[in-house]
């Protein structure tokens, strides 16, 4: 569902008056591609690695010009990908690090699956613009992680409350922002009224390969909800 | 926007708890192809179905097995296309026939691009279910062009009394129900209250698609919101 949403924000984020105005699209779904947490957690030995090139592969061939990937966790990967498939590949966390920097945060929350925070993806890159992040305990990660593999994955509801208790953990421990850095999260923001203080990856992910690729509706150069 | 919505679609409408039970989706995009709806009007000479084969011929060799285009005014191609690329195409045409057929619907009414209704697409499959339909005169018509050309697929809000008004007038001819025969005009009961006696033919599509390539939740057996 996050990759219908990943289209749905391209499209909506794109000042175009016709069909003809927006860009052109390649898009491959693969959801059998191994589970990325479960192989960065070292509870697999299936790397999605080997497809997640395959695809990329396909994609240029097709005629694409850059890549994005609507699932952070993937981002492990992105370096390798970049080198393997031989395109610029998006960087949702470093465009996430350089969108936070430019309004000035310092401090930040982080919510992802446990493949995103267990790797530090996001705390290392962020420390390179001297932002420092907070990550829920492991009661509270708990909370996400069902929220993202029972919850969403499967099409159920979300208990809000217990969401917003998770982000106000964060916030409490000086987090000035809580980053939604995992897609499915995303989705959240998208259904539910979550209020302000949050930055969500996939936006700004959406958002900059707008920028790249064609032309970015006025209202999407502010993503942070403060 | 209608490509996403159709994804999304496909995406809610499959029986599926984890991301690897869901089926595996090639998309192509291309907002360039030209306007089917000029061309069938003979306004332009700009045929799209090159182009439109050129993208069933990738998909075919990325090892798509079945094709689906979430554009109706599109299916006036489809045998060709069907021909040419040697891929079953979904037929949402004959696929909305059959639903009507199924609940006992007599008379129609179908909403649509001009494309669609001068090109008889709807009617002539309908026919041969012994479905007779009705179409907007010709001042309701350019209510719905315009709602299809300048409201939606310019991201603009519609007004939505307006298109009440032009769905009243066949039901008072006699148009037991109203078809949504435009992926744009999908988008609207997606995003507004627009009341029962409708029969969406991305939602058809999207869900004999699913019931083709995987499970189909049981929730979406009965389409006709009556």
């Amino acid at each position: 569902m996050a990759t219908a949403y990943f289209m749905q924000l391209l499209t909506q984020m794109s000042e175009a008056r016709t069909d003809q105005e927006h860009m052109e699209i390649y898009m491959i779904s693969k959801p059998s591609i191994p589970d990325r947490t479960n192989y960065i957690l070292g509870k697999s030995v299936q790397s999605p690695l080997s497809e997640m090139i395959w695809t990329g592969k396909q994609l240029k061939q097709l005629g694409a010009g850059i890549l994005a990937i609507p699932c952070i966790t993937a981002h492990f990967f992105h370096d390798e990908l970049q080198d393997e498939v031989g395109l610029p590949v998006m960087n949702a966390v470093e465009e996430t690090a350089v969108c936070l920097w430019n309004r000035g945060i310092k401090h930040v929350g982080i919510l992802a699956t446990e493949g995103t925070i267990q790797s530090q993806i996001f705390q290392r890159v962020l420390e390179g613009y001297g932002i420092s992040s907070e990550i829920p305990d492991k009661e509270m990660q708990q909370i996400i992680t069902d929220m993202i593999y029972h919850d969403i994955k499967e099409g159920k509801t979300v208990d809000i409350e217990r969401f917003g208790r998770v982000s106000a953990e964060l916030n409490e421990k000086g987090a000035q922002v809580v980053i939604l850095a995992c897609t499915e999260l995303s989705l959240i923001k998208k259904d539910f009224p979550i209020g302000t203080g949050y930055l969500d990856v996939m936006e700004v992910l959406a958002a900059k390969t707008v920028q790249k690729c064609g032309r970015l509706r006025a209202e999407y150069r502010k993503l942070i909800t403060l």
